[in-house]
């Protein structure tokens, strides 16, 4: 039986990305054989203007029931002031598929793509697994006495020992399978006592059943200053959900901008089950409908894509491409070529035929 | 009457440090006639482990009472596994003086510092304002079920109105004394909708009295983003503390490391209250006692404390002769020297006395 692909373009550059990364999947499966069917779905702003939808049920469903993969290209519109639709969608799969592990590569695939001065892309090349379901992003709170000048408004860290312990864990699964020497844990237990003891402890609890891996302890604040001085220790970081949200972004920074950034939400411990795939930028609404946007990052995430569906050797020719593309100038503005949109997925598919 | 400035040389390379900043002020006091009296404390990790003592109540009320400045190397001994002593004091201090706004200026003073390709000290010169008192810091939160398979930890950010509103004012204050175009409101909003849309409405509504002034919002994530790519367009950035907290120590690797980061933590509304400076840097145990700190870092934060007396022109002296030193190699290794902690600061002595 194929393996079903849901196909979420979502708003702004989204669908202009999602289009060339569709193009990789359909040479896939009409060239290589890799038995996939693709389901598109019309959600996203559009959608909402159109008739308030953001993520029916029965599309949450079948999604959860029959689909192997999400591919989705990014939310938000201008015309929708409230991020509720996108929300729904984001939120709605990540947590609502309990995709606990939000795996974020760092690579850089060309030392003109990292900034830093006296670095090079062998320096940058580390995965932040960033817990994916709980934290600060459960939106748990309220305000008090809203609008007064005595307004109290509160958002809660919200950290479970299952939540905490199923991520550090799939860090250094991670780790073990990919033969890398260490794993940070990057939090702020010097001021959050209580969530970051729970991390703390836990993370040295679960290191002692990966003996031949060091566990290191990294406080946010000063990861991010080391990534920006020397990235080349880390390996593997594993983080809480907000703070896997910024130093990803920092991250992709390292590798080129967010054209280049790809991610993949999984339920790590059954790889059976459906994962979520995105590339890390937004939908750029000054840059939509421009044929501007990098399409590199959505066809990297196409390649996690493929080693969730099996096929490790392909994200790894993926990889090889695009770096080519970089190296060639075959690629877009943003990362030193002169090409659109299209043309760059063009260059990708001719080069990924030979 | 002269200013009383208290010193709190503490951990680490905190002694080293401190020891120049204070022949620095010496110098102020018997040779440029800046009335102040030093007073030293014996706090930190030693005194701790001598008699327990944290931070005495009859200090804390002396310091709030009599003094106007205090200056804190840094806290942090591996002897003393807990941090609590050291939040005890740096907390006492920033809490209990309500000490709201955290101002650390990040700014290159010379081009090699900058370790961003094709960017110069030019593109690196904004100032970050961190909320002190509260956010997640308030430590309110706890753990349940303890140990158990379902452990829930919580940390909760707590936000007031008072709070964010004053902190947000003394960023568009500084804007405005400074000439600055834009201020920017760093948040999460996307995510933390109770707080952080306190947070943006605040800030909007605070800089309609700023009309000169352009408000304008950026998601933390992409914000650290931005600062690796092109830091020019920041010029004032008000965040609550855990974000200030990050954003300071990349902000820190932007200027050439934390040997030269500089903060004040101000109730600023009352420039008459007592203000705590201290470099950003921790107290780096593995490079205590070795002469090879940087004392650069609390040189600078000598110069924000002559700011807080009255004397801004001390300040910029202070700065220009720090550039000259990285400029002709007068400096540590860190940022490109050869010398010495003590010989750094020797040199700076020297060239502050012609
Ligand atoms: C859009 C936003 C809610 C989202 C997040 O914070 O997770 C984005 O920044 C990301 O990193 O995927
Ligand atoms: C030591 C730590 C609690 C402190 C903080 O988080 O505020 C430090 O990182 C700082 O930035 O001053």
């Amino acid at each position: 039986m194929s393996d079903l692909i849901a196909l979420l373009p979502g708003d702004g550059i989204g669908p202009e990305v999602i289009l060339q990364a569709r193009r990789v999947l359909e040479l896939y499966r009409d060239q290589r054989r890799i038995d996939i069917e693709l389901w598109e779905l019309d959600l996203g702003a559009e959608r909402y203007l159109r008739d308030k939808t953001t993520f029916p049920k029965e599309i949450a469903d079948r999604i959860a029931g029959e689909a192997r993969a999400v591919l989705l290209g990014a939310l938000g519109d201008p015309r929708v002031p409230t991020l509720d639709y996108a929300r729904d969608i984001l939120f709605g799969l990540r947590f609502g598929l309990d995709l606990y592990a939000n795996i974020r590569p760092v690579k850089a695939l060309d030392d003109r793509l990292v900034p830093l001065k006296g670095r090079t892309a062998k320096d940058v090349d580390f995965v932040v697994f960033r817990e994916n379901t709980e934290g600060i992003y459960v939106n748990v709170g309220g305000q008090f006495k809203r609008g007064t000048a005595d307004e109290i408004a509160i958002n809660e860290d919200v950290n479970t020992r299952k939540g905490v312990e199923r991520l550090i864990v799939a860090g250094f699964e991670y780790a073990r399978a990919h033969g890398k020497k260490t794993v940070h844990l990057a939090d702020k237990s010097n001021a959050m006592q209580h969530a970051h003891e729970l991390w703390n402890r836990c993370f040295f609890e679960v290191a002692k059943r990966y003996p031949e891996i060091a566990a290191r302890h990294v406080y946010i604040d000063a990861l991010c200053l080391y990534l920006v001085q020397d990235p080349s220790p880390f390996e593997v970081v594993v983080t809480n959900n907000l703070f896997g949200d910024i130093v990803t972004d920092l991250g992709g920074g390292l590798q080129g901008g967010l054209g280049m950034a790809a991610s993949a939400s999984l339920h790590a411990s059954d790889p059976k089950r459906v994962g979520l795939f995105e590339p890390v930028h937004g939908s750029a609404p000054p840059l939509a409908g421009k044929d501007v946007a990098n399409p590199f990052a959505a066809i990297l995430t196409v390649g996690l894509l493929l080693t969730h569906l099996g096929h490790p050797q392909e994200q790894t020719r993926i990889e090889d491409i695009v770096a080519r593309g970089i190296r060639e100038g075959a690629c877009t503005r943003d990362v030193g070529g002169n090409l659109g949109t299209r043309a760059a997925g063009d260059w990708f598919l001719t080069a990924l035929q030979r």
